[in-house]
């Protein structure tokens, strides 16, 4: 962890080097998956039950391909009572708050007599990619496939990868949830392949979106074009901006709830309070001691953590938008003048009772979002992201000879002749 | 070009096949490119001079880096008076449709008492790219920066590469049109790399757009992460769906139209009418001869060129839908109850007064459209791929009371107690 003050006189360089620092996984798995997803498209099927063996140590052609919507409903029926609630909880919530992200279409007739607007469909097939073994998050799921469902997408396709064959229980309950009803025990580089080229009895979908490891990651770069993808994701992060009136305990476990996701994530604590700070620090110090996490925190902290103090609160809201953070809490009795100064953020919290863990479940807002200061141009994941916009256009002959002679002049001027000889002939204009 | 008809016994073969061409340009850039963005990360300006000696054949620190304003003001002012008319009708239609995509905040409180939505902000800055030489396109230059500036975008920076110091007044005075005064002379990989890392007086920016030969293509998609990019796009392509009460010349041109922008471009023409589908084929190769394009447009054209004969015209856009096209014509009397049923399309034009290429200039919506298929899951470029969303959220007490508990047992069900610790802490519950 460093603390940095914005009156040192090295403030503004090492504050650059924390911009800067984008604590990618330096994995350099560029080739390995331009090699497996070669393979899968050349021999579908069989690639991918290959590397299923080779990675998860079963022959999906024996274990079975896919996992029927019973084991799902049986998974959901076996959990407490309370999970239940809480997983229905969530898609309620989720749900709702997407439904208000369905964009509407347009169509109108200008001055011209032109008929025009824009008309937005689902994709016909999105895929979900689900991790397994300790990133197997049931809160992703809900959080890929209700926005997916919302869109209107009639075929939502789920791989997962079941490690020995062991699938996990909470992410079929998720499923269910979900209402998914195809689900493919394939994962890795393999899995994503095979979502965008099809393999055997998987058949291509047209999205890809979901968590994965660094070689799911870069499988969905590497296809990125041959179909849709969420976004290039990288380590987490959580900005929490907070005056001396919070008690420290609760800011320690927030920055803490962002460090026991990753060693490469990052938690940064803005305050106009030095005091406050180093409260905060011993108690982060104090609660990893309680964490079963503790490994994974203190590591994260230690290498990535920092603390920035500055002269007044609202001096933090511009280096803020330096960091674009994923999460950025504002832990103040009025958050709302300083969430108006903010132009870079996934996702803000706002006021003392807004733990961005709130965010990460059941509050309705989604949690993919970016990270690695992408927030400065990208966005969490939508419902647009399960859509797609077809513009459209309707010309007559009166509208025509209105817009035609533009269009012929800079069709010419352009040198494309055809272009404008198109225009021209239903103009019954001389070639 | 290849006649199919679907009473043919070997259609459904024959229309994978065309389905499945992908025309993707076969120059394998990737390691150059890579090459150059590496470079230019690493050198900054050094880099881009020496690569723009390289391949622009003039030097930057002699010739100047950037192009004056006065210097677009005066292009325009030279510009024949018709083609000055026609650049501001065309700026002035397309920043109208544009303005109706500025998407609404959402700002609401629910049953929970729970305060959420998401605003909308412009990015900081927006880089274009526009090609030097054959594909100068100042259409272009319009339907990428007005999107820009609807958006609210402060920072436009656009890149051209100006071989042997030579501009293009055309371009030029579109960007005098759309108001752009940061023009940087430089191009290719190096002038995509110079927008993403910044060199020397070229400051980065958030966001590229704009089209571009194959290492330009592959340096935004190389680049895709560190900025937002518009889209992966391929070779260019029209599916006309026409009756036999059409024009053959009308149709002819259009097909046309589409195969002069480059020797991988594909028209396409379903018809319900085998002797219109011949006359529409003699009335090309006719107007073939007269075309300054025909180099070009022959080889698109006997390369890429088909036509489909359906039984009836309604069996067509099942088959359009598989194709996904870039550009889709209607030409009938009542285009509506085709254009209801179509799927993917980046652009439709309705009716028998819509040729392509009044889209392409003067009627408003973006011409910037997805390719090669992709218009299953992508939209043509919008206000929207200027700006960002930030979700937010709002809880106090009460609401935390109400939502609380459920994150609790959703983190501890995921292994996350730290995520739980931040919200149990506030409840003071016991943790």
């Amino acid at each position: 962890m460093i603390l940095l003050r914005t009156t040192d006189p090295d403030f503004a360089v090492r504050f650059d080097a924390l911009v800067d620092d984008r604590r990618e996984s330096a994995a350099d798995v560029g080739r390995d998956v331009a090699a497996i997803i070669d393979r899968v498209r050349r021999e579908g099927e069989a690639a991918v039950a290959d590397y299923t063996a080779r990675f998860d140590r079963h022959d999906p052609f024996e274990t079975g391909w896919s996992i029927p919507p019973e084991e799902c409903e049986r998974a959901f029926d076996a959990l407490d009572p309370g999970l239940r609630q809480a997983l229905e909880l969530a898609s309620t919530r989720i749900r709702a708050y997407h439904d208000r992200q369905r964009p509407a279409d347009t169509a109108y007739t200008d001055d011209a007599g032109v008929r025009l607007g824009a008309r937005w469909r689902p994709v016909d097939a999105a895929g979900l990619y689900v991790p397994g073994g300790r990133a197997a998050y049931p809160s992703s799921l809900l959080m890929n496939a209700i926005p997916a469902a919302v869109a209107g997408v009639e075929r939502l396709a789920m791989v997962t990868p079941t490690p020995n064959g062991r699938v996990n229980p909470l992410v079929l309950a998720a499923a269910h949830v979900c209402g998914i009803t195809e689900i493919w025990r394939v994962g890795g580089a393999q899995g994503v392949a095979a979502l965008a080229y099809g393999a055997g009895p998987i058949r291509p979908v047209d999205v890809v979106t979901g968590p994965g490891n660094a070689w799911v990651a870069e499988a969905k770069r590497q296809l990125y074009g041959v179909v849709g993808i969420d976004m290039v994701a990288g380590p987490s992060e959580i900005v929490v901006v907070a005056d001396a009136q919070n008690d420290p305990d609760w800011i320690a476990a927030d920055l803490l709830s962002q460090a026991e996701h990753d060693t490469v994530t990052q938690s940064i604590l803005f305050t106009d309070d030095q005091a406050f700070a180093e409260a905060v620090a011993a108690s982060v110090d104090a609660q990893l001691g309680e964490l079963a996490t503790e490994p994974v925190a203190r590591v994260a902290w230690e290498t990535n953590g920092a603390m920035v103090v500055v002269e007044r609160l609202e001096d933090a809201i511009p280096l803020c938008d330096r960091l674009a953070p994923e999460h950025l809490q504002l832990a103040v009795d009025d958050p709302q003048p300083l969430f108006e100064r903010v132009r870079h953020a996934g996702s803000v919290f706002l006021g003392r009772h807004t733990p961005e863990a709130i965010g990460d479940y059941v509050a309705g807002p989604n949690h993919v979002l970016p990270t690695g200061r992408r927030a400065r141009f990208a966005s969490g994941l939508s419902v647009l992201d399960f859509m797609k916009r077809t513009s459209f256009l309707q010309l007559d002959e009166t509208s025509l000879r209105e817009l035609g002679p533009a269009t012929v002049a800079l069709a010419q001027a352009e040198g494309l002749p055809a272009h404008a000889k198109s225009v021209a002939l239903r103009l019954r204009l001389n070639r």
